[in-house]
């Protein structure tokens, strides 16, 4: 696969990529236990990233060999029947994947109230490939109507009762080389599986590719969350022609004025808030005056404090960067700097990179 | 999809991906001739593409309202009984998708290798998820066994005059609702096409998250092909070191020394090259020197011609920044910053952010 960890435990941003299907999980709230299967060697691993990212509502059982076993593990788990199990059973189970990290509370709902109704019920999507079938010497035997069939993804759910007593019953076989629950719940309880329609970013992050997608889209998505960009009180006035500018770039930027008190207390609140576990946090502190009234190089020697605090935060995950700001008399220069402000923040913002904090920018 | 350009012409590193699947075709040189089917309204773009990026031996067709009828079209173009066509039949035609832009020189080798021999062949790859049929209220009628099926991808490859003829007596339903040449070959030829395992490279840029992917690709792709790291004469044995700790970081790194005179004879011969025309290409100046015996900003100040040199080569797609490391002489200093140069070079190679050139960084 071009990966050779598990790539539920590849890092995305140092952070392994459970940890956000987890999150996105957790983050519903009628969502009651969460149960993670993992195989002995990576049930350690497994626990630290829950104390570490401080999951919560999960509970660990024994992957199997196969995909099926490993399922049917985890409905045991939840099944009353256990004695050691602090689980009670639910009503609706939902079976997901942990390589599948941008599951969205929809989704979630529209596939259980489906199983609810219908006792089994799984998200499809539009086949991006024609389907094939070989032949034994590896030649077309006959292609698949494109129009009539659908890859099966997930979430799926169940009633706990369907889906358990289907992998109750289910042959060895089918344990050993099914991939399909739905057909399982099919097969042995004879519930036709409602179809729900499901988008895009429901895809199963499978190869290199896919984690590289992975990462650009969750730098993407934290880009939209929070940024912080502070000013210096010198020039208020430039923090609103940079919040504009900035806006053709990135999404619900604030700009917030500060002096270097209060932009210490503010690093101080993030290092002590839970938010740089999850994400690098960036910080950019922008400095403006004019370029021509002061000599650039004695300015930034100024503001050296901000590499050594910068070194200090990188620790905590906070990436802290000065750039410094030409507010020009000339309205074309001011402008062209406001404008290569903005695009260093977004650079900043959206990679993310961690090699490039503590420097002082010059735009 | 959640892009509204068509995917061939989203820009990857600010060039076209179309232009890259072009590339990867040219560099096969067995191929005589590539045409390329466009929709009307795109025609002149796709013309000022082929021109910017000097693509060779593309002929044009006039795309059709269908998958099937574009290609039909674009068969018409390479046959012989065109009067007004310079191009010449071939024995064996590939038929590729813009979107796929990461094929490579084997696998089109080996389609056409079975192409010759069984008339009819095209790339497969294992299905990622199950494949299901929907019954017409969108509940599960049956899933299909993944282990019997296989995703038909690009390229496929056909003798001329099968798949020609294949398209000649394909029904209007064929040609409208169709998918897959493979069939067409097999339902009119009798062909049963030789499916060839293809390698995950070959997936279609379809969704967002598949061209974040090929910008990540092809960042990494072209990272491991031409960086250019120069370094002043000042402390010769700096580069030896900087290249050892690189390449924990980047493949293929050249540590070049030379003084500012060669810098910018090195630019020019860049600039005057096709090279920028294909990808951002990043050039760091690294100047060493011990902090402790001259002032940083005072050596800041005599590297402002790189900023004003960056802004310069700007334009012409070459990303230039300056590094200043820290050649001290307490040992433990050196390593700390040569390692810090190290990440911040392969930060900048990486990632390729133009907004980023033209900065003096500290190491
Ligand atoms: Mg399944
Ligand atoms: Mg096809």
């Amino acid at each position: 696969m071009g990966v050779r960890t598990p790539k539920q435990f590849c890092r995305v941003l140092e952070r392994p990529l459970i940890s956000y299907t987890l999150q996105a999980m957790e983050r519903v709230c009628w969502i009651k236990d969460i149960v993670v299967t993992v195989t002995g060697e990576n049930m350690e691993a497994m626990r630290s990233i829950i104390q570490r990212y401080g999951h919560k509502r999960i509970s660990l059982a024994e992957a199997g060999a196969t995909r099926h076993r490993s399922i049917f593990n985890g409905l045991k788990a939840l099944a009353e029947d256990q004695p050691d199990s602090k689980l009670t059973k639910p009503e609706v189970v939902i079976i997901h994947d942990a390589v599948r990290p941008f599951v969205e509370e929809d989704i979630l709902l529209r596939v259980v109230l489906a199983a609810k109704e219908h006792g089994a019920a799984g998200a499809i999507r539009p086949l991006v490939s024609t389907v094939v079938s070989p032949s034994a010497d590896g030649h077309l035997d006959h292609s698949l109507d494109r129009a009539k069939h659908r890859a099966s993804e997930m979430p799926q759910a169940f009633l706990f009762d369907v889906i358990y007593e289907a992998y109750q019953q289910c042959s060895d076989f089918d344990l050993e080389f099914g991939t399909e629950c739905l057909q399982l719940a099919l097969k042995y309880c004879h519930r036709k599986a409602k179809l729900v329609e499901g988008s895009p970013d429901l895809w199963k992050v499978t190869y290199k590719q896919d984690l590289c997608a992975a990462e650009a889209m969750i730098k993407e998505k934290i880009s939209q969350e929070i940024c912080v960009v502070t000013n210096t009180k010198d020039e208020e006035s430039v923090g609103h022609l940079l919040e504009e500018v900035l806006r053709n770039e990135l999404n619900c930027i604030k700009v917030a004025s500060s002096d270097s008190q209060e932009t210490r207390k503010l690093l101080s609140i993030l290092e002590e808030s839970s938010l740089p576990l999850l994400y690098p946090i960036v910080v950019v502190l922008v400095h403006c005056f004019d370029f021509t009234s002061v000599p650039l190089a004695q300015r930034m020697e100024s503001l050296v404090w901000i590499r050594e605090l910068a070194k200090k935060v990188k620790g905590r995950n906070i990436l802290l960067s000065g750039l410094l700001l030409n507010y020009s008399q000339d309205e074309w220069k001011l402008q062209e700097s406001l404008e290569q402000s903005a695009a260093i923040i977004a650079a900043l913002v959206k990679e993310r990179n961690s090699a490039l904090a503590g420097q002082l920018l010059v735009a």
